[in-house]
């Protein structure tokens, strides 16, 4: 009898316990779609500072607004965390066209992030076309040697998963020139890495690796009817050449800061759950998806906290990375102070996948602990959450390594996102409102049950 | 022994078949993504033709081009089916402003979908701010009489679903002018159905009910933004007229058509399975999501299994209706002349909620049919379409009433319809050619695996 009673206390315990997890998560949903800040705050990012390269005006901007914004929350502690970032800046507009008699045909084109400058006159060249980097090595030096390489592999439409299309073609805009820079072509044109086809060119970080500064070659993207009509006109011109000139420069590295805005836990403060996303931007747009709707979302979870309450057991911590986009310097330090500090994290959340329809989590956790979140998954099924699968979390919090620490990222809906990746229409307008909140509240309840629960050691 | 060998044989059997449907539905996403004509024809019906509101030129036009589209596909018959529409025309640009001393403010607005004219000069008057039918009703004809009702209540933002928040709200556009005609209101302003705020009036079907012609009051919409302003001007002026004008016009009813292809079915002709959204549209914007989409991904499930050299087992019938905006003619002449041919349809899906990425269903069956959808879930998860659920299917698939049909409604995402629909920038650029083609996969996998395995009475 006595062990009757105690598993109908603990059955009752249960069922109070996932009755009053629904009601919370409900006010967190209802928090988000009628008291949420993140949208106006977005608005601020993207129409009032815009781009936030890293080492730029407007990073330095986002930093100063985004600590103001988290003053104004009530939290425990608010502040900067110094870190030394790239400053790449691309110059004056590109040019590129191809030379057909005494016709030029001009493309779309932007220099790809970390590219080192074309002559100030600019190249000129025959241009070949490749579709992956075996191909561009299976042509040897005599064939690549003094050209311009164009890559031109598109992103397979048949993943449903944009993200597994992007990660099978992005090689030719990461190491691209590199390879071809080895084999003594004198600069590429990378195909926007798009589904869609339009004139917007789509830069990001070619990867030089070990080359020396001077056998760098210059990079540029082209947008994707750009390289549609180029592999066109090479078809009917094979030797007309291509001219194209880019004025991009590094600088030496500035100072520059990670975000950072704290409620200190009531019953563990040295147990410390982040949330977060990057400040920085690539330079076309606003980046409002990339990653301005990851940080307002990240400010909201704590917004969301304070405004039904909620009073968390552990510390949580949201923390706006500096330089995802080319270098991690954020990510990076922020895990070398954690260590100097001795901090104990127990879970980072991340959002980086644009302010879409939030769809689910992938989970980096061993089999315990995933199965103890995708254990919550009823709890989530009203919003229309219902992926929990293990996968990548994210950039900012991958070098975060503390013991059995459990890494998730939010994963929006992905058909729209390489619309706008790094590209100049990744802009406010091209953010719903109540898809960016909905992901906040998705994220805030995540975040609710895990400081609930436990994760990793503490369960 | 022979019972187990019957068992096992039963299960290869099983395994066999779900094997061979993955399979089928991969090819029918492939085909798809990879080679739809969907977003094409969607072009051409938005921008070539652009809006189509039954009996107007535009909706003409599209009867005859996705007529012409569908005699391309190879399907054994395509024809026109003869229904009567209303012709409602909305006339001159919509004028409303305040009058606040001699300051005017205008406001955004246009005329609801059926409601009468303004006289010629238009009609001024004290305007009165009500949040629902009962605050109307509880004012009394002495407060009403001779002023003009402005309903006020937003969509609840609270609602996951956005329908749900539509279908809360909209009796205020749907019957305002009605009720508050019968308590001697001069006219009605309605805040548009749409969670956004914005410049754009949304339009829609006001219904008149039984009110003779002469005592009907004139509708218009006005937008968000307007109605936040309107309600403020109010407060602070609350005796400020009103002036109202709008010429729209009733016409005595036309002839149009609903467009009908068919395959037809190689073991079960005689049992039909109809896809389809409804071809008219209001007439501001282009009617893309509203129901372009629906109509081009229903052709697109013929072409799909064109493509991947799919024979149906039961005739395959796609149904582009004609008039569910103001009238649902169309659906009920197609059930009309579906008795009077004596036609057996044992299913029917409708794609009238916007070219978004899909969810899943709303099912209306019986248990034991519901269930053998829902059954299929898994073979869907690949796709992230996970809400099989029973609910409302379509407005033009509605009026079929043959026996033990089924019927399904496609549920793409719901966060963005209601910033588009019935409004100006319901256009081309507002869809995704992804969140298109998947929602055209959707549907064609749904068919396949109910031409498959029978549905209704055929269980």
């Amino acid at each position: 009898m006595k062990k009757l009673t105690c598993l109908l206390l603990l059955n009752s315990l249960f069922v109070f316990a996932q009755v009053n997890d629904e009601q919370k998560i409900k006010e967190i949903y209802k928090s988000a779609l009628t008291n949420a800040k993140c949208y106006p705050w977005l608005d601020d990012l993207s129409n009032k500072i815009g781009s936030r390269l890293s080492g730029s005006t407007g990073a330095e901007k986002a930093v100063l607004y985004t600590k103001a914004q988290l003053e104004t929350l009530g939290l425990d502690k608010v502040y900067l965390q110094e870190v030394m970032v790239p400053k790449w800046v691309r110059g004056e507009k590109e040019v590129g066209y191809l030379q057909i008699g005494k016709q030029k045909i001009t493309f779309p084109i932007c220099a790809l992030g970390g590219s080192v400058a074309t002559p100030k006159k600019g190249l000129q060249a025959a241009i070949i076309e490749v579709n992956s980097l075996e191909e561009l090595i299976a042509l040897g030096t005599e064939k690549v040697k003094g050209k311009i390489i164009f890559f031109n592999r598109p992103m397979n439409p048949e993943f449903i998963e944009t993200f597994k299309a992007y990660g099978s073609c992005v090689d030719q805009r990461s190491s691209g020139a590199r390879e071809a820079g080895k084999l003594g072509a004198i600069a590429v044109i990378v195909r926007s890495m798009n589904l869609r086809l339009d004139d917007f060119p789509h830069t990001g970080a070619t990867n030089y690796g070990e080359t020396p500064k001077e056998q760098r070659i210059p990079a540029a993207a082209i947008s994707t009817n750009g390289a549609e009509l180029l592999s066109k006109s090479l078809k009917k011109n094979p030797n007309a050449p291509f001219y194209f000139k880019q004025s991009c420069q590094t600088f030496d590295d500035v100072l520059s800061y990670n975000v950072i805005g704290e409620i200190t836990g009531s019953e563990h403060p040295e147990r410390i759950m982040i949330v977060g996303g990057h400040l920085d931007s690539w330079d076309l747009g606003d980046g409002s998806h990339d990653d301005g709707a990851g940080c307002v979302q990240s400010m909201e979870v704590l917004n969301i906290f304070k405004n039904i309450g909620y009073k968390p057991k552990n510390t949580i911590r949201v923390v706006l990375f500096m330089n995802e986009e080319n270098g991690v310097r954020g990510g990076k330090e922020y895990e070398i102070q954690s260590n100097k500090n001795k901090e104990n994290h127990i879970f980072a959340l991340e959002s980086d996948s644009g302010g879409f329809s939030p769809r689910g989590f992938t989970i980096e956790a061993d089999e315990r602990n995933f199965n103890k979140i995708a254990g919550w998954a009823t709890l989530f099924e009203p919003y229309f959450v219902h992926k929990f699968v293990k996968g990548h979390s994210g950039v900012d919090i991958g070098p975060l390594k503390s013991n059995h620490i459990v890494k998730v990222g939010l994963q929006p809906d992905s058909q729209r996102y390489f619309d706008y990746h790094h590209a100049a229409n990744d802009t406010f307008d091209a953010v719903n409102k109540r898809e960016l909140e909905l992901g906040a509240a998705t994220m805030a309840a995540l975040m609710y049950l895990i400081d609930q629960y436990g994760i990793g050691e503490n369960l």
